[in-house]
C-alpha cells in the first residue's frame, strides 16, 4: 500500500448524559473515547480508536505515542497481520492484556479503515461478506436505576424495534434482582431475548444459586456471573444449572479466549475489538469460535461491530452499549426489523464529528 | 498510619554499558526505572518503583498519574492490603495484568517501605523473618555474546563468589545452543548450579527435543520454554522430558499464577515484584506457592528480592539480573558464602542516588 508516515492520537473525556452504574466498575460519569489516526506517505489517512469506562486513558495514549508509533513509521501498512504480531511482541514485557490490548485495538483499526479505503470494501466485506446485517439487542447500565425507571427503558428499546434487552444484575439481595428479572419478563412477553449481566459480582456458588433461580424466566443467557479468570469456574456453573453462559469483554488475547474455549463450557463469547486486539484480534476469535462452536456476540463498539457480526457467517447477537457514541460519528446505528444494518462505505464505516467530540470533551477544562 | 497527601512518579531512561540480547525482547539499549515516592500527611515518605526493558515507562507513568494518585489521596497509607484490592479494583476494566500490573506494583513498594519505617521493620522481617540471607545466582543477558565473552562472563559471576549461573538460549539451531551450555558446564565444573533460558522462543516440540539434548548438562531448571500462556504446553514437556522447569516473570495477576500452579507442572515460580502487583503480589504468590509445594526463586529486582527470599521460609534462587540497579542506589547486593544478604533498614531497603539517577537518565535529552 505504501509506508506509515505519522500517527496521530488522541484522548477525548466524553460526558455521560446521566450517571451509570454496573456491579464492579462504580459509577461512570463520562466515557473515553481515544482515537488514532495513521497518515501513509502517500496521503491517505485510516482512523481507529478504543473506548474505556473512564480509567487508563492517558495510559493507552502515552503507549500509542511512545512505545507503538515511533515503532510503525516507516513500515509499511498493508501488511497488517505482520505488523499485529509485531506490535504484540514490541511490547510483550508490559503486555499479555491490559493498557497494550486497547492501544493496539485502536491502531489495528486505523490500519484496518485504511485497508477498505484502498480496496474499495466495506467492513462486513473483509470481515467474510456473509451479509450486511445481524441480530442486535440493548444492553444496559442500569444497576442504579429504580424499577420503574428500568422498565420505562426496557419499553422504549422495544418501541426503537429492538428484540432483545439485557440488564445488569448485583443488587444486595438475589431476590432484589429477582424481582427485577421478573418484571422485565413481564414486561417484553415471551418472545423477546432477555438476557442478564453480572460483571463478575458473584462467586460460583452464589452464580450456581441464582442460576436456580433465574430458571422460571427463560433467559438467553447469564453473562460474566464470576470472575473472567476463572475458567474452570464457569465450567462448573454450567454443569451444576445448565444455564447458557457468555463471557469476553474482560478477555484480552487470543491465549485468554483460547482457555476460555477449552474450559469454561461457554455458549456464547462476546468479543470487543476495542480491547481484544482490534479487527485482526476479533477475526481470530471469531475463527477460534467455530472451531469450538461457540456463538460469537460482541461486547459495545456496536457502530464497528455491526459489520463484524453482519459480514461473519453464523453469528450470534450485537450488544448496543449504552454509551452514547452515535452522538459523535455521522452515522447513527440503524436498526430494520429488528436488525441492525451495516455500513456500507470502503473502510470500517465509522466517522467521528471531530467538532462535537472538541465540544464535548471535558479534559480541557480539568487541565 | 496517616493519610496519604500526594504522590511523586518519576522515569528515568538508564543506558547499558553494552547491547544486552535475549531470545524474544530484541535489543536492550537501556531500561526504564518508574520510582513513586508517597508522602503522606505526617511528613513521612516511601519510595516504590518497577523497571521495563525499554518499553512502557510512558504508559505506566501516566497510569499512576491519572488514574491511581487521584484515587490514593485521602485514604489511609496503613491499610496497605486494603489500598491494594482496591487499585486493582479501580483500574480492572483496562488492567488484569499489563501496564497496570507496573503501576500497582511501584506503589504498593511505596507503601510497604512506609510500613517498614513506621515500624522500625527491615523487609527480610515483614516478608516472614525466617532469615536474612539466600542462595544466587547470576542471569545473563547473553545471547549475542560470542562464546569467549559469555564464558568470560561466566568466570567474573564465580570470581565474585556465586555459585549459580544462567545463560540465555535460542541460538539459530539446537545445536549452538548446546555447544555454549557443554561449555559452561565444563567451565564451571559439576557443583555449580546451572540454569538456561529460552525466553519462550520454543514450540512445546522444540522445547521437549531441546529438554533430550540438555540431559547430559544437569540443569537446575529449563526457564520458559515456550510462551508463558501455555500452562499445559509446560506440563506436556514435563511429563514428556522430566525436565524442571521454571516461569513466572510474566505473569502479573494471582489467577495468572493459580493456573501455572495448578496445570503447568513447574518445580520453581520466579515472580517479580516490579510487574506481579508489588511485595503484596509477590508475598500472595508466595503463599500459593507453598499450598502447591513449588520452590520460589524470584525474577530481576534481587535489591529488593533479597530480602523477600531471605524472610521467607525454605525459599530458592535469587536471580541477579544484569541490568545495573546497583550503580544507582546506596547499597549494591551484599554476597558472602555465595548467598546473597539482605539489608537491615527499615523499610523496603532499597534508598536511590537520584543524583545519578538524573545524570544518568537519557529521557530528557530524548525530549
Ligand atoms: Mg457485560
Ligand atoms: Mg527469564
Amino acid at each position: 500500500m505504501s509506508k506509515i508516515k505519522s500517527l496521530d492520537a488522541r484522548l477525548f473525556h466524553i460526558p455521560l448524559a446521566e450517571v451509570l452504574v454496573d456491579a464492579k466498575h462504580g459509577d461512570h460519569h463520562f466515557f473515553e473515547l481515544i482515537t488514532v489516526t495513521v497518515l501513509l506517505e502517500n496521503g491517505c489517512t485510516g482512523t481507529g480508536y478504543t473506548y474505556t469506562g473512564g480509567k487508563g486513558g492517558h495510559s493507552i495514549l502515552a503507549m500509542i505515542q511512545h512505545d507503538l508509533a515511533p515503532f510503525l513509521i516507516g513500515k509499511e501498512a498493508g501488511e497488517l497481520e505482520t505488523l499485529y504480531d509485531a506490535m504484540q511482541w514490541h511490547v510483550h514485557y508490559v503486555a499479555r492484556g491490559g493498557i497494550a490490548s486497547f492501544a493496539i485495538s485502536a491502531i489495528d483499526i486505523a490500519l484496518w479503515d485504511l485497508r477498505g479505503k484502498q480496496r474499495g470494501e466495506p467492513l462486513w466485506r473483509m470481515a467474510g461478506g456473509a451479509g450486511q446485517s445481524c441480530k442486535a439487542y440493548c444492553g444496559g447500565i442500569d444497576l442504579n436505576f429504580p424499577l420503574p425507571k428500568l422498565l420505562c427503558g426496557i419499553s422504549k428499546h422495544l418501541e426503537r424495534g429492538f428484540n432483545g434487552v439485557k440488564i445488569k444484575i448485583g443488587q444486595p439481595t438475589l431476590s432484589e434482582d429477582i424481582e427485577r428479572i421478573a418484571a422485565v419478563r413481564d414486561l417484553v412477553g415471551p418472545d423477546v431475548a432477555f438476557m442478564v449481566d453480572a460483571n463478575y459480582s458473584m462467586s460460583v456458588d452464589e452464580a450456581i444459586a441464582a442460576c436456580e433461580a433465574f430458571k422460571p424466566f427463560d433467559l438467553l443467557w447469564f453473562e460474566e456471573p464470576t470472575i473472567p479468570d476463572d475458567y474452570f469456574g464457569f465450567a462448573k456453573i454450567v454443569e451444576t444449572s445448565g444455564m447458557p453462559l457468555a463471557m469476553g469483554e474482560n478477555l484480552h488475547t487470543l491465549h485468554e479466549f483460547e482457555l476460555a474455549f477449552k474450559h469454561a463450557k461457554l455458549s456464547f463469547i462476546q468479543p470487543d475489538a476495542s480491547n481484544c486486539g482490534g479487527i485482526t484480534g476479533f477475526l481470530q476469535v471469531a475463527k477460534l469460535a467455530q472451531k469450538y462452536t461457540v456463538l460469537v456476540c460482541s461486547h459495545g463498539m456496536q457502530e464497528l461491530h455491526v459489520s463484524l457480526l453482519s459480514g461473519l457467517p453464523d453469528s450470534g447477537w450485537l450488544e448496543v452499549h449504552s454509551f452514547p457514541i452515535d452522538e459523535y460519528t455521522t452515522r447513527p446505528l440503524v436498526i430494520e426489523n429488528a436488525r441492525a444494518i451495516a455500513p456500507d462505505t470502503p473502510g470500517v464505516g465509522v466517522t467521528f464529528d471531530w467538532e462535537k467530540l472538541n465540544d464535548a470533551n471535558i479534559l480541557k477544562s480539568e487541565r
